[in-house]
């Protein structure tokens, strides 16, 4: 990724309102994702100071050309010294947050030793993580992009068929797939047959697709330092009647959630709208995991819709929206859609059909 | 990486040796690569804790059945709660180191807000890494062919020639052909040519390389959970005197250093041989990094071999050395072999020859 100067100027600003109703004086951002989504650093080793005024950007030496290239003009960029830590914690004034999830223990005493006297260290949540989480006109573009890659790839790998190959097999094709069409993979492909699809995390295995099985397949793409990730269940042939009905289900109850899904909703009550479709079908205890979470720079980020979600959903959010029925020993259905949260509802970045395919 | 149950069963009662005497009760390990040395899982949440008689896992649902299958049978495996911070905690007794380099602000207060009356948290420094340190003879194997295997790339890679294609072509070229050998790469792999060499951690860029240029070729594998790590400089014709006597001086720097490398000498005074050797030809300035690191189940790893550094080296270590030399605006030369550090001496992993070699 790397953003116009105006935009990661915009990103910047942003953050500095968040901070003075936080009681700050200077945000210090340590995490590599956030500090490529403010400055557009792309290298392993970089951190970012924002206050009202302040755009310094930090690395060490083997990043400063790529700090020249990358990072934009809004941006003060110190000459790099063999030792960071002494020379961030100088630039450091009056209360300082940092991100106290990613930071470790050791950084946050080594830069506690370092800081000059009247600087007090603040733990100071997720404030990048919030401004990630509504995404931009840019953004959303690559996103799409990256959720149309995909599609293609679910295409190209259904016209190879799954029935009489390894779930390996199918998962490393559309694997290289992806590379081939000049992406990544957002995570490993989980292809996922019979009662393998059962476990909702499941790692494709040597094992052979059977006829009459249903494959859970997951799959998603990072495209210009953008995620996607979608899924889609197919069928190799007559999946039965538990597998049609539980296939039949969750559709419903995603369609349902994707119903709910708008501004304003919280997290917790959309997870609630696909939940209850399940558990009114008696299989509650069989969607084991949360409805969705967000999609941006990486796969799983704000906001996260679950039960124990704090999250309102807000135009721009990008999330998934995915629930599942698993059957222990038996079989597992997800289906998957990644969506834009606008005001009145959502736009959806999936366009693969589905009613249930019976494949080969 | 799926260690034998009695080697992960002899790695824990080691580091059980390593925790009395830094008075500690308890060891709380929750870096995922230390988690997987000690107990075998693999997957992307687990903790362990580890005490005289301990040898707890602990992973959240999702998990189950894949740490049933990896996680030896000397580790109790309580059942997964939705929450593992009051789960790990309520097992914690005494005073309890923490991996405060890895561990995040926030996840040590969580815990310790969760810790029963009586127990002290305690920072506890690298003592996993420092038995990741020292490899064992089936972690050897691990390496040494994974290492072979990047040899194999390099051959391949030559016989495609370098001169007029983009060292991004021949970056990518490498990488797909790792994984079509069934490995990864263990890092992105580095083309850098003519005055790119010059950049210690250059990009491979759609620049074409020319004739007569030198081309640092930085590539290593990931093989069964174990990495590789190799550098090659080679020239695309003849590269002109400067070319020929900055590749000659690495050469020997680093056959000097090869020299230096056994049990028993420190990893600065290992660095400060192949220092001297480049510095007595006035370009000490021109190698602004360290001679080299450990590898492992990551890339870097422990012991460092710089002249920041506090270790000494010891038989099983398996470390690169890799002096540079960069010319800034012309050219780079880097010549970096892995070896297995023994008594007196080393074994070297890395076979491809270190004559400079003229290739199409």
């Amino acid at each position: 990724m790397r953003p116009e100067s105006t935009a990661a100027d915009g990103r910047a600003a942003r953050l500095a309102e968040l901070i003075g109703p936080e009681d700050l004086d200077i945000l210090f951002v340590s995490d590599l994702v956030n500090v490529r989504y403010l400055t557009g650093f792309t290298g392993t080793n970089g951190v970012c100071l924002v206050g009202e005024r302040e755009r310094i950007f930090f690395t060490d030496f083997r990043y400063v050309e790529r700090a020249e290239r990358e990072v934009g003009p809004g941006w003060e960029r110190p000459e790099a010294e063999r030792e960071l830590v002494p020379q961030i914690a100088a630039a450091m004034h009056g209360r300082v947050g940092f991100e106290d999830a990613k930071l470790s223990v050791r950084r946050r005493n080594e830069l506690g030793e370092a800081v000059p006297d009247g600087v007090e260290l603040v733990p100071a949540g997720d404030l990048v993580e919030q401004l990630r989480a509504v995404k931009g006109e840019d953004e959303l573009k690559r996103i799409g992009a990256a959720a149309e890659l995909a599609d293609e790839v679910y295409r190209w790998s259904l016209e190879r068929g799954l029935a009489g190959r390894a779930e390996l097999e199918v998962a490393r094709a559309a694997q290289a797939r992806i590379r081939e069409l000049g992406a990544e993979p957002s995570f490993p492909p989980i292809v996922a047959a019979g009662a393998n699809g059962a476990l909702p995390h499941a790692e494709p295995e040597e094992r052979e697709i059977g006829s009459g099985e249903l494959v859970v397949f997951d799959m998603g793409t990072e495209l210009d330092g953008y995620c996607s990730d979608c899924t889609r269940t197919y069928a190799t042939g007559e999946p039965g009647e538990e597998g049609r009905e539980v296939y039949e289900l969750v559709r419903e109850a995603q369609a349902a959630a994707l119903g709910a899904v708008r501004a304003g909703i919280s997290g917790r009550d959309a997870d609630a709208v696909a939940r209850r479709a399940i558990s009114e079908a008696g299989r509650g205890e069989q969607f084991g995991h949360g409805l969705g979470h967000g999609v941006g720079l990486e796969v799983h980020e704000g906001p996260r819709l679950a039960t124990t979600s704090k999250d309102v959903l807000r135009e721009g959010n990008v999330v998934t929206v995915e629930p599942g029925v698993y059957v222990p020993g038996r079989l597992g259905v997800r289906i998957e859609d990644l969506v834009v949260v606008t005001a009145d509802g959502h736009r959806n970045l999936s366009r693969l059909p589905k009613e249930l395919a019976l494949v080969d």
